[in-house]
C-alpha cells in the first residue's frame, strides 16, 4: 500500500441506494487531509430508469473517475447473475487504472459482488459497509461472502459487528462505526424545519399531484429474488391495499433486481386501470428529500431496509411487507404484514391510530462518515487474509 | 426443486484440480438410480496448455453438456478476475438451459467463484466440496466466501466441517464426507500392484526420460497469487534447489492462476539454461497416473495441496515450500521450507533419509462419492438460506 | 459442410423486427426434407419491455435451441455497441454446440453484427437477408459490412442484388428472392376478410380504446443513431403533429436502440400530459396483426422500413419522417416530411386527402421463404470469401 | 467533432503488428500542432507470450491511455470471435472516457474489428488503414467490412484505393497514402549501416546462437484460419524444409489467430525432436530490429505479409507459403510454394541461387504517417455514411 503520498480511496456506486449508503463517507474522505477521493459509478446508477443517480452525484460535486455499464436487460435471476459478470469483467480494467489503495463496497447487491471479486483478487485491501445484518433475499448469502473476501469491516450495529467476527474476521478488522445513511438522517432531522418542497416534488414523478401539508402514505416495494415468480401478485396486494385506503401515496418504482420488471408491470397495470387513485410514483429521490418524506408520513409501507434503518431513527410507523427484511435487527416502529391486502391494510390503520414512535439509535448515531475516513486514513490491513479458527 | 424425476445435478469443471477432486462423485451420481448427471466443461480444463482435462473427461466415458470458454489471458489478478467475470457472464445462459435441481462446485478457485454466484442468484441449490479448509493465496477468502453462497456443504475434514459450522451454516446442511480426491487415491492404492507406464509417461511431457523404477522426486509448485510479483523467484529457488540435487525430477506446468506466467517463464529459461538437468515436464497428468507417481517418489516437492491430501494418506514424504498451503490441516508427512534453495534441499535431503511415512486419515476413507451422491439424492433443501446467529 | 446428413439451418432471431422478416423463411426450412431447422433467439426478442416476442415464436411451433440475454441497458451509442460485443461473447459457445451447418441473420442492426462475426470466425457460411439496401443511421455501414462478411446473399430487391454484386461479391453467391416479409404480408392480403379483432387488440396496449372500424392512423417512430440526442425533440414533433390531427391512432413504444429511452420518455411525458389523448400504446404486435392494420389504416406515420416495403405492397399511404429511411428504394406510397410538426401534420392531411394506392411489387412476390430453403438446401459454399475486383 | 482545440486523435493498438502499422503515424500524429495522440493498448500487445509489445511502446514514449486485456484463451475460430466480442465489450467504456475526435484502426484482424464497430456505433468517425487490399484467411472479409464501416480510408497502394472506391466509399474519403510500415522501413534502409547487434539478439529468443555476419534464414508462419485443423500439418512441412537446408534460421512465434497454438505445438515438437536445429525462436522483434534482419537475410520464409510489402521495399528475396497472402498486390521478390516439405525447400534453394531482387515501390515511398497526420488534422467527416451507389 501507498504510505508516502495521500492513500487513494476508491468508492464504487452502483445504485441508488449505494448512493445514500456512502454519501456520508465520501464526503469525509474528500474532507480528509490524509485521503484522496476516487469514485467509480456504474450499473442502475447510470440509468434513466432509475432516476439517473449519477446526476445527482456530480451536482453534489463528486467527479466520477470511471463510468461503467453492465446491467443486462432482463431482470430475471440469469441476467442478475449475468450482469455481476459483466462488472466484474469491467472493474479490474478500471481498477488498474486507478491503481486505489484501497476500494470501499456497500452492502449486500448484485452489483456489490464483482466490486468485492475485483478487489479482492487484485490484492487491493478492501473496505465493506453494512456487513453482518440478517435478511431475506438472495442479498443475506451474498452479504455474508462479501464479508469473507473484506479485509476492513464497517458494520452499522453491535450485533452486526459481533456476527462479524464469529465468522471467523479478525476483530481488530471490525470497526462498528454506525450507519452512514443515519448520517443523512441526523443531518436532515437536524436542519429541517420545513416540509417538503411541493413544487420540486411535484415537477418529478408521475400520477396525482400531493398535498404534503395534509397526511400521506409512503410506499417502496422490492421484488425478492428468492420467492422470483411471485413479485407481481406481490405488489398486487400492496397495491390492493393502498387503493382501499384511499390516502394521498408516494411511491418508488422498484429497483434494479430479478422480478423488478414484474412489480414494476404490476404498478404500470395498476396505473391504466385506476388512474385517479392517488398515488404519485417517482424513479428517484434525493435521499435527503426522502427522509424528510419519512419524518412527515403517516406510514411507510413495503419492504426497504429504510423503514427500519432510518425509520427507527425517526421513529415513522411502518408496515413491512413479506420477507425481505426479516431476520433483520429492527426497532419497535415497524409492525409486519403478509402479502395479504387484508393484512397490510390494517397493519397500516393500526400505525396510523398509533402515530409516530420514539427515536431508536440502533444502527448508529450519525458520525459513522467521519469515523470510517479516519479510520482508512490510517488502519493498517493484511492483504492475505486468514480465518480466526 | 423437481421431485417425481430424478434430480438432475450439474457439476461443473473448470480445471485439472477440479476433475481430480470430484471425479468419483461424478461416477456415483452417474451410477445413482434417482440422479441424473449434467456436466460443464470450461475454463483451463478445456487449453490445451494446461493438457487438454475435457480429453480425459471424455475418455473417462462423460459426456460435457456445455463447454465454456472464459480464461482471459494474462495470468495477472486483474485477468483472473475478469475471467471469473466472464465465466459468471455465461454460465447462466447454460443453467437456463439445463435447468439443474442442484450444482456442484469444487473447492476455491477464481474459476469455482462463477458457478457459486450463478447458481446462487438463480435459486438453484449449490452444494460445495472441500470447503471450510485454511490455507494461504486468495483461495482462502474465495472458499469461504462460497460457503456463504452454498447451502449443501461437503467438507472433506471434521475440523472443516467445525468450522462451517461455526461460520453460521445450518449444522443438518454440513455433511462430513471425507474427500471425493482420496477416493481415487484409495481406489488406486487398492488396485495398483505395478509400476507406472513408463511408455505411456515418457509419450507426454519433454525433457529427459526417466526411469520410474529408480528413485524419482515430484515437483508441482503454483504461484502464490497474493504474493504477486514474486513467483518467478520462488520457482528460481525451487529448481535451483532441484538442480543441486540431480535426482530425476518428474515436474508439472503450473496452473492458470495469476502469476503463473512468472513460474512458466522461470521454468523455460530453466530449460534452455539447463538442458540437461533431469526433469521431465508435464501439461498434465491424469489423476491416477499421479497418485501411481506419489506412492513411488522419494520426496514430493512444491506447494500443491495433494501433498497434503493425498499425501498424508499415501504417507509420502512431502516438502511444502512457501506460504501457500499454511493453515492447511495435515498429517506428518509433510515439513515445511521457505522460498530459499538451501532450505529446500536440506529439507528434501531430510525426507530422503526420512523414508515413507504411514498412512494417516484426516481427509477420509475413500467412500466421499458414494455418500454424496446418496445426499443429493434425497436432501432438502431451503433456497432462502439464513445465518444461524 | 454436413453433406450426407439434413443441413442444419441456424436462423437466429434477436428482435421482433428480426422475426417478421424471417417467420416464413423459418417455415420452409422446417418444412423442407432436406433441412433441420435450429433457432436461437436472443436481445430484445426475449425482453417483456419489447413484447416478449420469443413468446411468439414459441406459439408458432419454433423451439428455441439457445436462448441469450446479451442487451445492456442504457440505450446510448456506447451499450448498442457493448450489446454487441456481449452477443459476440455468448454466440460462439452456442455455435459451437450446435454445430449449424448455415448461420442465417438477419438485416443490420447491433443485434445482428455479433452473429455474422461470430459465423464468419468460426468458418460457418453465412446467409444474409435484406443486404444491399440503402438507408440513414448506422444500419447503413453495418448492412454493408455484414455484406462482407456473409457467403450467401438473399437481397429483397433488384436494386440491392447489383449493388451487392458491385460491392465485390460473387455474381453465383447474390440470390435476388424477394423480401420474406413480403411473404407475411401477401399471406394475410390473401386471408384477410375481415378487420383486426379489436378484442385482442384492447387486451394488450395502455392507453383509450379504438373503434377498427372506423378510420385511424398507424404511427411508429424510432430513434436516428446517428442522430443521437436529438430522439425526444424528434418524437415530440410526430406527437405534437398526431395531437393536432386528434385522430384515433396505434402507436408502438420503440426498438431498443441508442436514443429509444429518448423516444419512450417523449411518449411517457406526452401520455401524463395528454391522457385523452387518442391515441393507444402497444408493445409489440404480431406481425399478422400489424399487417392488417397497415392494411385498414387512414395512413401510417414514422420512420419504420415496414411503411415502405410493406407499405408499398399493400398500398398504404404513408409518411415518412427524417432520415432513417433515406436512400431506400421505394414506392409511390410514401411521402416525406422533416421532424416539424406542422409539416408532419401536412403530409398527413396530403396522404388522407389522396387515400389508398396502386400496390406495387418491388420487395418481391410473397415467395421468398420457399425460395431460401430451396437454395440453402442444395447451395455449394466456399469458406475463404475473396472479392471479386 | 471538437473544432476549437486540438483534435483528439485516439490510436488503438492490439498486437505487434498493429504497432509495427502505425508506429510512424503516432509519431507524426504526436509531432503535428493542431492533434493530440491518445493511445488505447490491448489484446495480444498486452501479453508476454507474444513479446510484451506495450514495453516497447512505452519505451518509444508513449504512454498509454488505456490498457485493456481481451484475449480469450483457446485460440479456436470460437475464442477468436469470442475475444472481438470482449473487445467490443470494454472499448466503448474507454472511449466514452477519453472521447476522442477521430479513432484509428490498422488493418483486419479480429482485435481490429471491435475497434471499428464500437467508433462506428459511437458516432467516432473511424479513419482505417490498410484497407482495399486483397488476401486468404477471414482477414479477406474483416478487412473489406471495416472499409464499410469506416469513414476516413488510408490505403496503402492504388490497387487498393480504387478498391474501396469500387466498394462504394465516397471517393474523397479515400486517401492513398502509402503504407505506414514502408515509413519504418524506409528509415532503416536510410540510417542502417551496420549488421543487426547480434549482442541484444542473442539476450532474447531461444535456440542456437546465429552469427548475423553470415548468411541466414528468416520464417515466419501463422495460422490460415480458414483451413482451421491443418495448421499443425504445415507448420511441419515449413520446419522439415527449414531443417533439410540446414541454414541458419530465425524465426518468430505465431501470432494469437485460431490455430496459433498448433502451430506453437508443432515447433515446440520440432525443439523436443531437434534440439540442435540451427534454428532460434523469437516471440517478437522490434520491428526495426525485423528490417535490419530482412535486409540481410539470404532469403525470407512463410506467409507473413512483411514478405510481400516491406520484401517488395527491400528486394529480399522470399518464398510465400500457402494461401495467406494469396491475391495480394506484390513485386517480383516472392515465389510461392505449398503446403509441402520438397516444394518449399526448392523456392528457398531457387531464391538462394537467385539472391537480393531490385527495390520495388508498391506500397508507399515511406511518407506515410505525415500524410496521414495531416489529413487528420484537416479532413471533414460526416459521421452518416451512404453507399454511392
Amino acid at each position: 500500500m501507498n504510505t508516502s503520498a495521500k492513500r487513494k480511496i476508491c468508492v464504487v456506486v452502483h445504485s441508488r441506494a449505494n448512493y445514500g449508503s456512502i454519501k456520508s463517507v465520501m464526503r469525509a474522505i474528500r474532507a480528509h487531509p490524509d485521503l484522496e477521493l476516487q469514485v467509480v459509478v456504474g450499473a442502475s446508477a447510470l440509468l434513466d430508469r432509475f432516476g439517473s443517480v449519477v446526476n445527482i452525484i456530480e451536482k453534489d460535486g463528486f467527479i466520477p473517475d470511471a463510468k461503467v455499464h453492465f446491467i443486462i436487460e432482463g431482470e430475471t435471476p440469469a441476467t442478475m447473475a449475468k450482469s455481476a459478470g459483466l462488472g466484474l469483467v469491467e472493474l479490474p480494467t478500471i481498477f488498474d487504472r486507478l491503481k486505489p489503495d484501497i476500494v470501499v463496497t456497500v452492502g449486500d447487491r448484485f452489483d456489490t459482488i464483482p466490486t468485492a471479486i475485483a478487489a479482492a483478487y487484485m490484492n487491493i485491501p478492501l473496505a465493506h459497509t453494512m456487513g453482518g445484518e440478517v435478511t431475506g433475499t438472495i442479498d443475506e448469502s451474498v452479504r455474508h461472502a462479501i464479508t469473507k473476501l473484506a479485509h476492513i469491516h464497517f458494520p452499522a450495529s453491535k450485533d452486526a459487528a459481533e456476527r462479524i467476527i464469529r465468522m471467523g474476521e479478525e476483530p481488530d478488522m471490525v470497526h462498528m462505526v454506525g450507519c452512514p445513511r443515519i448520517d443523512v438522517t441526523a443531518e436532515v432531522m437536524r436542519e429541517d424545519g420545513n416540509a417538503p418542497n411541493s413544487a420540486s416534488l411535484s415537477e418529478s414523478g408521475v400520477g396525482v399531484e400531493i398535498d404534503f401539508e395534509k397526511p400521506f402514505l409512503l410506499a417502496v416495494q422490492y421484488p425478492v429474488t428468492t420467492e422470483y415468480g411471485q413479485s407481481e401478485h406481490q405488489i398486487n396486494e400492496t397495491l390492493a391495499a393502498l387503493r382501499e385506503l384511499a390516502l394521498p401515496t408516494v411511491m418508488l418504482w422498484p429497483n434494479v433486481d430479478a422480478g423488478s420488471e414484474d412489480v414494476a408491470r404490476g404498478m404500470r397495470k395498476f396505473r391504466e386501470q385506476y388512474p385517479d387513485a392517488p398515488i404519485r410514483f417517482y424513479k428517484n429521490l434525493p435521499t435527503e428529500m426522502f427522509v424528510r418524506l419519512m419524518m412527515r408520513t403517516t406510514c411507510m409501507i413495503g419492504n426497504s431496509s429504510m423503514a427500519i434503518r432510518e425509520g427507527a431513527h425517526i421513529g415513522v410507523p411502518a408496515v413491512n411487507v413479506g420477507t425481505r427484511q426479516s431476520g433483520r435487527e429492527r426497532g419497535h416502529n415497524a409492525i409486519d404484514a403478509g402479502y395479504d391486502r387484508k393484512d397490510i391494510a390494517d397493519a397500516i390503520r393500526r400505525q396510523m391510530a398509533q402515530g409516530r414512535y420514539p427515536s431508536e439509535h440502533i444502527y448508529g448515531d450519525g458520525k459513522a462518515g467521519e469515523r470510517i475516513a479516519e479510520i482508512l486514513a490510517h488502519c493498517t490491513v493484511r492483504v492475505q487474509k486468514r480465518i480466526t479458527y
